[in-house]
């Protein structure tokens, strides 16, 4: 149960500071995602985002049913947060993605979740980085250099409870909320299977206190 | 009696540059805060904040007369730091908060320094983050999120030694200052508990050398 | 093989971040460094930079053959990327360095290379700093540091594969590449003479594990 | 000799970055010296400035001899930093800081080579914090933290060596070089005297190893 209200809190917090920092604040986001990791690596794993619990997932360090229970309370921990700015802030009436250019998007966020996914994956899970003081920074810091570089084509979620979150906020389209489930889940998928075919040494099973269950 | 004299530097230099920056320089007054815990974590913890004293109270990591002499000590340092901020620089006549939205405000607060208080208890004191080296990291880093999130609604102190300096240097009002003492300690008091019903495997008595007294 | 994907990712998303970013965000750029060298620092070393790979050949840490596929990799990972950028923007037509003053831009690369290979072979070879940390942070941030001073008189590429990339994305001009890998090269070369001359005690040869080849 | 080496090219980079981005990137500034205290710590201590190295000598941990050198190293570091600026760049005619207030230039040095010195001792030297990976990051952090808060008053150097190189490149008045000495010799010594006194488990004599001599 701790490991769900960790997904919960930390989740909370990332779409908490990107939606009220809306005005484009990518370093206080990829800070916000930096030390909810590392408050809550210890107990949960710090994922915080459904395209990364699939990529775990995929790399075998989880089990699905607790993959999917992390999904729920990272979409939910997504939702709070929304409701939370809008008791803060006045949000637009209606969302309006219309300049956003759909290829561009789908890219954007391919590449971004691609790089975070295998950024978390080799920080936090792979054996020659065991014990390191740096998951966190790095994690946080590729969400950062992502939306820097990449933010300015799809909005920069990268993490489809964010996504949701904006969506909800009126920030982004419901209806283009399919750009963001391929785009994300699709980088995350990517990034797992290169880092399993790049990481043979890894491959056999997990000892149990690595596995999420 | 080192420990005392930690806390009141820690504070000193945390609220000398929140006042000399107080055109907003969240990265600055979040790393002023990072490099303070850096130097001041192995003498007394480097709390630096009531609030965060009042947690670590909760959590059973300081002795109640140690937590009052901390808090004596680092609103000692936010009274001497406004004192020579005042040196520095012409501060306001008056202080106006009269545009401040008293339940955004107190909202603010409790969620800036409920995350803050989290942080520090996870990376500061759970054993699963033993050793580590990113402590100050993450909680320098999270006022500079929360500052940059929630700060245009409350200013962004989630600390009540940097509220009553900011009140003595007159940018805060001082009818305004049970909206800092209720969101901080209140934010923080949430924490303790979140922290302690979230961590069973913490709850055992500290070892003698984890505890301040 | 898993090295060379390693280091054809890692150049591919740092000149990515380079490309989509030109409008000058240094923070993002050595973010974008930092996070790729977290995660392959354990594969391949995470070099990324042609530059960097002769200052480790110098230093007698990797092996000619493997070297000279180091440097293929990176340069297709730069070439990669410069095509992925002409994906997502209008690149201009034609590139103009006209303003820039040849000794300044040679200088400039000499000194951002020699501080970024210096950094490199201290931080992530030498016998005193094994298991640390801060090797990421520590190389990201000269980048950083180095665009922020020298960028102004080149460009700031620092690294031939990004000035390759740069190229063709037709923000730098072909006929200058003689100044990227003059100045790059040589600052690098200079680097690792420098620090064979100033650790005495790391001339010996290599255990076999900290050898790439 | 090797340390000294380790010295002058620290020092170095260190003004070199700041004559190069004179237009207050402090940031970049702070991570220069982060950087180069990263890299050449294991070999030198990283000092780069004639106060640290004064306040490490009160601390017991540099012989007599050693610190002299130390800061002649420095000194050269800067006043070559300052011609290769000049090479780069036009200088001012003349240097002009006629709209200072002496006094607040003194104590603003005072205070923000206290802070710096109070950092270093502390992370770099005390036995509560041996082999962390976090050092540079708090000694680089804190010069950036206090050139945003004090730096108005006094250009911020908090390093005569620094100081020394500004004055050569017309920035600083060579008459104000008083100014300089006494706030940045001044807070360094109060530093060491404070750590002595506040951490009486350190005073015994250090070990052979960690003595520069």
């Amino acid at each position: 149960m701790n490991k769900y209200i960790t997904e919960f809190i930390g989740t909370f917090f990332l779409v908490l500071t990107v939606g009220l920092t809306s005005g484009m604040n990518a370093l206080a986001i990829g800070s916000a995602l930096m030390v909810m990791i590392y408050a809550g690596g210890h107990i949960s794993g710090a994922h915080y985002n459904p395209a990364v619990t699939l990529a775990v997932y995929i790399r075998k360090r989880i089990s699905l049913g607790d993959a999917l229970i992390y999904m729920g309370c990272q979409f939910a921990g997504g939702l709070i947060a929304a409701l939370v700015v809008s008791l803060f802030m006045h949000l637009p009436e209606v969302a309006d993605q219309s300049t956003m250019n759909t290829g561009k998007a789908i890219m954007a966020e391919l590449f971004g979740t691609f790089a975070l996914a295998y950024v978390v994956l080799n920080v936090a899970t792979a054996k020659g980085n065991e014990g390191n003081s740096y998951f966190g920074l790095a994690i946080g810091f590729t969400v950062f250099a992502m939306a820097s570089a990449l933010g300015q084509f799809s909005g920069g979620a990268f993490n489809p409870a964010v996504a949701v979150g904006l969506i909800v906020m009126n920030i982004f389209e419901g209806i283009k909320i399919w750009i963001y489930l391929l785009g994300c889940f699709g980088g995350a998928a990517i990034a797992a299977v290169v880092f399993n075919l790049n990481n043979p040494a890894e491959k056999t099973p997990a000892p149990p206190e690595a596995m999420i269950d």
